[in-house]
């Protein structure tokens, strides 16, 4: 490890927005002994905060003028554009970075904006719950001004585990989406499957248990073949050939409807495995559907 | 580790089914020493076995007639009823494990043939691939006559790692079933979410690989949260409270439909969470859902 040998006192940081995230991220940068600045639309929020030793600012124009850096949390992207209206020129020449949740063309919106008002812009997405804030376990992704990004990183690491993906303040959304969505996917699907095993008279927390399990040992490989598969357009078997793994869909979709259970998905898979089995790629694995989505059905 | 003092020799197995699982299923009680008889529709595919030691049978009820243990792994269920009549009373007074891929209904139908026919049963579900079978890797769930299960419980165990779950020879079923709905849900919605990455210009193996490592790192403690919150009927915050959680949805869903990529499930996790939203619950977390699902909309 090298130190640098001059030692730089930590850079001051405004904080706008303290609900849970962003009172997380304001004591982060707090306890990690950064000049604090904070403002939040209600006010009583700050309080934790100033006790802390964080300044409390009226408004948030006031609280970004006190910091190079002015980090936005807020709820989505219309409480950004409201609280930005307030700020205005107060950001001029200062890095703005916005961890609020935000697709990638809001994000580009918010970049627009920021220019016009002479501020460098970084968007970033948050993968991590408050708690997790400070941690390695707290996944941030990046995107926007590489030159910003660069003379902030040691600052903006101290929030977690960060992953800059390029000058397109879009980027880090992108990720964002993509990691919430696979996120949901799953759930949602878990939750139903949650139901079928609840109303087959299994133990849902056992049962969640063991998925646990198996979620930790053996899909990390199959999704990182599936990700190859994928990038490079061929598609070895994953869980055996499609044409095995066809011959189940009729019984899961069929266990599912007998029970009241959405089978929506299952119904998906079946007909794009019966539809990329009739072109003859029966020895593909389950990545071989991957040509046919956005076809249509 | 305590041994018996009388040394048993390993118990006769015959396997019928020589697919790419009936063959590493025969081939790793060839490695441990057991006697096997083999039989496959197909004759030829018993050659490699033959060459390793296996006897090889002309029918399945020659077959199964060789070994007090009788496995069968075959394509589905029509496969097993088919392979089945031609066995008939061959199988008296012998214990019939079948590992083909079926529903608790089709497990049921077979344990009551078996029971016609004088046999023992046990149904069972694999998890794994051909190549893990014989290590930890590959996950087995058990359920049919306890006794039977108890008696070859170190020859089935093998196979790999075993779980059984109860006499209800339909409860291996379930588990399977269970474990293999929650994989399609996540890999179908993986395989729409590479599509949207891939849209929007990024790597998808790259993201593959990101989210292999978060769904190691942060996925087991959600599933098992969300599993024990819809077990005790109470739903604390998981990845933040609805109420957060909900305000992401509308971009998550403009996002993926501005790229043609398929929204279903997100539209669904919208409406599952307004409508839990509006019944007062938003500061519970995902798992709050729950109660809602089966409802219909
Ligand atoms: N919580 C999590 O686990 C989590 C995880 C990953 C990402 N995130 C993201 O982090 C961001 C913040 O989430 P959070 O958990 O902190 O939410 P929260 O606790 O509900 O706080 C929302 C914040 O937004 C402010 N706000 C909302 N509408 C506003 C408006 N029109 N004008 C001004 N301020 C407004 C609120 O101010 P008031 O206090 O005045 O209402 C509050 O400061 C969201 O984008 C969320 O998706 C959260
Ligand atoms: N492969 C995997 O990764 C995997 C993983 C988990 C579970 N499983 C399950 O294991 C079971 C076997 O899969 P597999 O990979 O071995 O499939 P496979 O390689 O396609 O073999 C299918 C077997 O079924 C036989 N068969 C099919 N229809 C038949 C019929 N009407 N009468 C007699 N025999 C018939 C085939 O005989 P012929 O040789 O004569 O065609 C062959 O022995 C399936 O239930 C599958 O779901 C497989």
């Amino acid at each position: 490890m090298t130190t640098t040998t001059a030692s730089h006192s930590p850079t001051p940081v405004t904080v706008l927005g303290l609900g849970a995230m962003g009172s997380a991220i304001a004591r982060t940068f707090l306890d990690r002994g950064h000049p604090v600045t904070v403002w939040n639309r209600t006010a009583e929020k700050a309080a934790p905060l100033a006790e802390a030793g964080a300044a409390t600012a009226e408004t948030a124009a006031e609280a970004a003028a006190a910091s190079p850096l002015v980090v936005v949390c807020l709820l989505d992207h219309e409480a950004v554009d409201a609280v930005l209206a307030d700020v205005g020129g107060a950001v001029g020449g200062k890095v703005l970075v916005n961890l609020t949740s935000d697709s990638p063309a809001q994000a580009r919106t918010t970049e627009r904006w920021a220019a016009e008002h002479g501020a460098e812009y970084i968007d970033g997405g948050i993968m991590a719950d408050p708690p997790d804030l400070g941690t390695s376990h707290a996944h941030f992704s990046f995107s926007g001004s590489r030159a910003a990004f660069e003379a902030h990183e040691p600052t903006l690491m101290e929030l977690g585990n960060g992953t800059y993906y390029g000058e397109d303040a879009g980027l880090a959304s992108v990720e964002f989406m993509a990691q919430v969505g696979t996120a949901y996917e799953l759930l949602l699907g878990f939750l139903h499957t949650l139901r079928l095993v609840k109303l087959e008279g299994a133990d849902p927390a056992e049962f969640a248990d063991r998925v646990a399990d198996s979620i930790a040992a053996s899909y990390p490989p199959l999704l990182r073949g599936i990700g190859k598969a994928v990038r490079d357009g061929e598609f070895p078997p994953d869980m055996g050939p499609l044409s095995v793994q066809a011959a189940l869909m009729d019984d899961l979709i069929d266990h599912r409807r007998a029970n009241g259970v959405d089978a929506a998905r299952m119904v998906e898979v079946k007909r794009l495995m019966d539809r990329r089995i009739a072109d003859g790629h029966g020895d593909e694995g389950f990545s071989g559907l991957f040509p046919l989505l956005g076809e249509g059905s």
